[in-house]
């Protein structure tokens, strides 16, 4: 490995593709699109390993990321997010640039934009199935029906519907998912069979790791939009999305103290860099990661019973066995797997391959 | 106000310089020097209205903010941190330009700087008074004598003791602040007693927010490093330390859907904005931020009643009474004071003022 002397977020480059590919060849088997959500990674360097797997049109969460991928070459972006009606000069100057697609929520928003949209634009109307944090509320076909009717005849053409099932992150189990997907799936084509007679065309998107990388039914689905996938980490391994072993990123951390008294390490990695994320140990007691060692040109299996129990701006506090402390030293290097690849990726806001070559990512 | 079209993180000049300037004052009356700590602002152009009240020596976390803090003119810097070795060749170079303090908190560590330091610099041995983070035992003087008898006629010169009561964070009260205080106090005393017949001359160092905003008693205290105090917070709210016309910083957060039926609107305003910190309400509900109109040139008192409840990554979701979201439309731009302002400037990188000039902060 090379040389690491601060926190140091790397990236597995094996790990990552495969886990591209995987989704890739399930959309493909089950003939939906992959369109999938840049937020995790926002990092040119990782959307061209998408490019090479065929993928050609992206999800993001912002219109400054949209904006980022745009520079990068991605022509066809979805800014999942309900509009945000003050960056409409940026919104109609990326129109002009990429098919860009949005979201549109309600019949407020569509008159606003039915007035200020400059070029034409593709919306999706997102719907609630059940997340309760924004969207139309799945049974409301009233709510939808007013906004379909504001930008009927309008620069607004409408592409169909959109969910995020951000509920199934609660999921303790595949079963769990696959209880809560088959109520997502009936509410999106109940809301489909409704509006198909007007709109025959109309397509359902969807986009959640947890279904996306457990389930195997997607019929009536057009694409699919995951994120997280890409890297995935420890809330995806407790929900049965992953393995250890499809875990593509790890936050190399120098350690600082030794604590044998207390069974603890003190290393270099505050929620500044692994963001403060946590998960219930089966004591009830918060943790912020597991525990890695950096072995040759890769990371181990996580440490038995090792994990991150204290976070704070730059001090992380890691109980470890005693024996594995016996054979620590100031200055070795530990790795940690992230409880949210999102918010560590966020936070260190640059990755580095196994091989040390640098990867960028949006600036802030 | 100037026009806001995403979010951004405000800050008034007053009541910042207000904050600066009463522990400024205290330290003053209580004949001890204020080191402030610079994590939380992280701004060169913040720094210079510390300049301004007198202030001629910082702390910080990190090599790297030392390096930053030292190239805008600081030239006194305590890295209030266990030193990590591995950055050798930095913390050098740094000590050629300013008078830097470094913690050597163990004996392994002493050897390794005694060995590898090319330039004198002086150091604190970090007390744990009971936070349980970093830093010697305070009742282990054992381990302190070893580390002062590896420092002994070296590059190293021995400055005191330094002791960060992170669990004064934890108190409801200012009374639970001032027992934790008082047995702080104590437990630095003993020390201090037991090593000053070889070190006459050693100081005592403290940072706090919640001591330093609450204690009227730095008997024996030599210096004090809080840092959270220049614009406070939700949590220090809680514990008694401010007010809430003392939080000097504000999020300003465009609001994109409005759902009357659940009494919540949601704003552009996820973890990466503002945080992922939170506070339990009297329900024990986790909340994300207070909630506060922006009216003319500043921001008003909080809405009653009215918080975030959930925040994803770019999503913000608040309760609010159905009278206040009757009077609001899409496109409105609503405050939100922060639960922890350290983490809320780290997410946002930079500060507008009030009058719509750009504070930078240290690069990523």
């Amino acid at each position: 490995m090379f040389k690491i002397t601060k926190p140091t977020l790397l990236l597995d480059r094996n790990i990552c593709i495969a886990n591209i590919g995987k989704m890739a060849n399930k959309a493909l088997k089950h003939n939906v699109e992959l369109i999938p959500h840049f937020k995790t990674h926002q990092s040119a360097q990782v959307g061209e390993w998408f490019k090479e797997a065929g993928v050609r049109a992206i999800t993001v969460t912002s219109v400054k990321m949209a904006k980022y991928f745009a520079q990068h070459g991605w022509k066809d972006i979805t800014i999942a997010f309900p509009v945000n009606v003050l960056e409409i000069n940026k919104i109609n100057e990326l129109a002009k640039l990429v098919d860009l697609k949005i979201f549109v929520n309600s019949k407020e928003t569509a008159a606003i934009l039915k007035q200020q949209l400059r070029t034409p634009v593709k919306f999706y109307i997102e719907i609630d199935v059940g997340d309760g944090r924004s969207g139309v509320n799945a049974e409301d076909f009233s709510a939808i029906a007013k906004i379909l009717e504001v930008t009927k005849d309008s620069v607004l053409e409408f592409l169909g519907f959109y969910t995020h099932a951000g509920h199934t992150y609660n999921a303790v189990s595949p079963k769990e998912v696959e209880a809560i997907f088959g109520e997502v799936l009936e509410k999106l084509r109940s809301v489909k069979r409704h509006f198909r007679k007007i709109y025959p065309n109309l397509k359902l998107a969807l986009g959640d790791t947890p279904s996306c990388s457990i389930m195997e039914n997607f019929i009536e689905i057009d694409s699919i939009h995951p994120g997280n996938f890409v890297f995935y980490d420890l809330v995806q391994h407790g929900i049965g999305a992953n393995t250890f072993e499809e875990i593509a990123i790890c936050l190399a951390v120098p350690m600082v103290a030794v604590h044998p008294e207390r069974q603890e390490v003190v290393v270099y990695s505050g929620w500044v860099h692994q963001g403060k994320d946590s998960l219930l140990d089966v004591d009830g007691n918060n943790y912020y990661g597991v525990v890695v060692n950096l072995e040759g040109e890769k990371w181990t299996a996580p440490i038995p019973n090792a994990k991150v129990i204290k976070v704070s701006q730059e001090h992380g506090v890691i109980d470890l066995p005693s024996k594995v402390i016996d054979g620590l030293k100031i200055g070795d290097v530990l790795g940690i797997l992230p409880v949210h690849a999102c918010a560590t990726a966020v936070m260190m806001g640059e990755f580095w391959t196994l091989e040390g070559e640098r990867l960028g990512m949006m600036p802030k």
